[in-house]
């Protein structure tokens, strides 16, 4: 399979962490949204949101929407599994990493930047922006954990963890102060030391600049 | 088990129809978040992101996020089912639902339009802003979906359906122009022509205004 990512995408990271985790075999494809090349026709055609990540399969099948993509490799690899086997445990894990994906991520997105910039605000602003909605969407975060283990939930990674390490890396991009968030470091930490999250990482990408 | 909610909320009205569509007996509790009152230290007690909808089980376990929420319904109550059982169908039908629960409804949501007017944007503007990602987001939707079933992905209402609905109640709200979607609105009718989805819209809610 392909996955089509940008090295800086933060949702193109979480599909890489999950595809290392499982081991599952994987070509990376970059496409480099700086410029813009998501909006080319040959792209467009592929994924209609425009946008990364996006997993062609084997038979031509494309696959769009990171939780979406992680949700198809789960069903295909099981083991390691992202969220546990029992509910309500699981609807805990997935609103945690919801909080990230749903409440903070999306509303950080280079597009909205992007128009935030074209409606009259500098960098200043829009860095402020960001890290507005990343410090009350990880405030949310690091109330909704454990606080007794080495990731969020438990003995392993899982989704939640991924959905944290990457918004984190955004995090340290855009220079959030990190002091309020000790034991959200703790666990990038604990995710770092391990390969799968290492080999995922924006900097060890073929694309990263 | 009680569902907090608030009438125009569409995060609630997901749940809400997948309570109504599962035959799941529930309580609603209404929230007025025009009124503040999920910022309330009793409310932010239960869901540290300081929204709706939550869900509050016998035992007090409480749930938050709408997809979440949604996901445990499906493990309580697998039938209907509101995603197909094998992959890479239900990967499809997640990322059609996730374009309206990740491009659009965060984007656009009632805090962060608020923060917009607080940066001085009027309600016209705020209005274009809104607009601007459903057209974006519903644009990619139709393209994603099938055309030839009553329902996005088939002959019975899904996870995919039950986001669309909840964003067209916005879109019919701040009056996006619905021509290019007469496929959306298509389904939207079917789908309001079902009891579940009737009892769950914002005019049929206790604390509807």
């Amino acid at each position: 399979m392909r996955l089509y990512s940008y090295w800086r995408s933060t949702t193109s990271y979480r599909v890489r962490i999950a595809l290392h985790l499982k081991g599952i075999d994987h070509e990376v494809v970059p496409v480099n949204l700086a410029k813009g090349e998501q909006h080319s026709p040959g792209f467009a055609a592929l994924n209609p949101a425009r946008g990364v990540p996006v997993l062609v399969l084997e038979d031509g099948t494309t696959l769009t929407q990171s939780l979406a993509i992680i949700d198809y490799l789960e069903g295909i690899q099981p083991k390691p599994s992202l969220l546990p086997d029992r509910q309500p445990e699981r609807a805990r894990v997935m609103a945690a990493a919801h909080v990230v994906a749903l409440d903070i991520h999306p509303v950080n997105n280079l597009r909205v930047v992007q128009r935030l910039k074209a409606m009259g605000h500098g960098p200043e602003e829009t860095a402020g922006w960001m890290r507005h909605w990343m410090n009350e969407g990880l405030n949310a975060f690091q109330a909704m954990i454990r606080t007794d283990t080495p990731f969020a939930f438990g003995d392993a990674p899982g989704l939640a963890d991924i959905c944290l390490v990457a918004q984190l890396y955004n995090a340290h991009r855009w220079g959030l102060d990190l002091t309020p968030f000790a034991r959200l470091t703790e666990i990038e930490g604990n995710c770092l030391a391990l390969e799968a999250f290492a080999r995922a990482r924006p900097e060890a990408q073929p694309d990263a600049e």
